[in-house]
């Protein structure tokens, strides 16, 4: 099977057709019913899933909620740390928390290429399933679609989210104040790098392993705790950079940042000057910052570092009043000031 | 550009690669905020959306709620009667309806094939704030993913709802009883048949439009009703064959239809017979099927009757305790037993 190169990787060749899906398996019809029957509703399995209609009903306990979506479409499915599944349901899953909310309900709708083997999309569905009960929340309504060979990668995985909100304060861009502390719960690059190496067949000598993981811990704490916690953003796609500029934009503030306080592993550091690549504008799946009020930084520290997550958590730097975007402080003690990430994408990094 | 050849199909040629989408755009840096800022925001303008976070926060007045997700892949990105953006807000939309919520929030969450041209993009975008307005809903919170040429087919689409469940009854197939009268909301095979003739390059004497709608105005009618309403589906992907056969699987219940009763247009009638297709398991955007206690038919009938959209309501067949899947009472006068769809895929039709 010389035409199925990517989504292959960790599975036997099929044997047969019946191995792989099929059309069929998108038109709505048996095909369809059997691959729900068969792979999909046995590892999601409760009770609104299984009442096969067309929406979940949900009772929640109360009436703030978050939603959120994102689609994944990362390239390779499984790579070192992780896999699409995974990160379908911890990057939703996170999203939600940076919002001050709960994770409590997921969809999950797969757009598959014709030709997928049913073992790939086997093991994508259990890391779901796993992903899915590691983090308390449960995967109640979903869809599935087949693209015809040539339109699509393998699998596509969309998942939204709903939450619920467990504060009054507003988490987000517009609480950000002045004097405000920003915390960075982990070092940076990871998940961007492995990607990257994953799929240019690159290796180094340290290893390199993406840090896809749910947020769910350190933030629960943080959400908790009777702080001033402002704003919560996870460093996907544009990276640390790119999340401080947009942040700075947002809240109207200068942000500040030292350079020689944001962690980057050795495996991290030396693959980015292999490649001519910026740590800062790489992308992450288990790492955030926090802006927390001056007064309660510290608490907020130790909080993040019992989790094993967030425990080499620090301050890299904090917010002014002065409107003038967001700077970092180099080791070399010059200024720079960022940007948002421009003219060197990294397609299909989530 | 001879290598864009469907997603072009109502737009001028890009003049520029700026005019098209470009794998940058989906990097989470300047092009992806350039897109939001320029294309999507305005569009789906509200203040939710505008708050730019990780997610929606929302207040809902209750807190039982319905929860659904669809991603849609059809090809072409605009056919006769409708296009995938009007598609996507409105089987979403429906999905909920169909659950007895009335339909608030939606996410969307494009993935956009590199070399997509924005004023395609754009024509979409407008189409799906068009359908969002229509239909009440905010499209509050979303995501936009850009995959490298020739793993796609310029557009596909994830739309998740939130419904505001309207009612204590519950509308599902575990609520259909023995007596139970089946009314069908209007002729069958529309989209279905629409699709394949725009894909094939067909065109029939007498004109053929998706029946792509939303079905708030009925739906809303029936639940605010005081009547014995006990399931609803829309007969999307397998058509009414299948979602008959399906119902009465769930249930336990016996279902028979009568041929004679369900209207197929001119249009769809010929159709089928040149492409030897069964309407019955066309797939259908804008038609549903009531399943409504005996002494409450009436009634129904006559507040569907009062939207364009099921005009044509009527009574197709009823519930027994035979348990005895879906049977069609032919117009011949013989007995058929119907089957999920098998063996006659029609891709990416929604």
């Amino acid at each position: 099977m010389p035409d199925q190169p990517e989504f292959n990787l960790h599975c036997p060749l099929p044997s047969s057709p019946t191995d792989v899906i099929q059309l069929g398996h998108g038109d709505g019809g048996q095909l369809t019913q059997n691959l729900l029957q068969q792979i999909i509703y046995p590892r999601f399995a409760n009770p609104e899933l299984d009442r096969a209609h067309d929406s979940a009903l949900l009772q929640l306990p109360g009436n703030a909620l978050a939603f959120t979506t994102d689609s994944y479409v990362v390239n390779p499915l499984v790579f070192p740390g992780g896999d699409i599944g995974k990160l379908a349901v911890y990057g939703t899953v996170n999203d939600l928390l940076m919002a001050g909310a709960l994770p409590r309900y997921l969809s999950c709708s797969l757009i598959m290429e014709e030709g997928l083997p049913i073992a790939t999309l086997t093991q994508i569905v259990d890391s779901m399933a796993a992903a899915a009960h590691e983090t308390g929340v449960q995967i109640v309504t979903g869809d599935t679609k087949v693209v015809d060979k040539g339109h699509g990668d393998g699998l596509y995985i969309n998942t939204a989210g709903i939450g619920e909100r467990c504060t009054d304060r507003l988490i987000a861009p517009q609480s950000i104040c002045a004097g405000d502390q920003i915390i960075l719960s982990a070092d940076i690059g990871r998940h961007g790098l492995a990607i990257m190496a994953q799929r240019e067949g690159l290796s180094f000598e340290a290893p390199l392993s993406s840090d896809c993981a749910a947020l769910t811990g350190p933030v629960s704490a943080l959400l908790a705790a009777d702080i001033e916690l402002h704003c919560l953003r996870d460093l996907t796609r544009g990276g640390l950079a790119t999340a401080l500029v947009e942040l700075a934009e947002t809240s109207g503030l200068g942000i500040s940042v030292e350079q020689n306080s944001i962690a980057i592993s050795d495996a991290v550091g030396g693959g980015c000057e292999l490649l001519g690549m910026d740590p800062l504008y790489l992308a992450n799946e288990g790492c955030f910052i926090a802006f927390v009020a001056k007064a309660d930084a510290e608490i907020a520290l130790q909080l993040l570092r019992q989790h094993a997550v967030s425990a080499s958590s620090c301050i890299i730097g904090e917010v002014s009043d002065s409107n003038s975007g967001a700077r970092l402080q180099t080791s070399i003690g010059s200024e720079r000031q960022l940007r948002r990430m421009m003219g060197q994408p990294l397609p299909r990094i989530c």
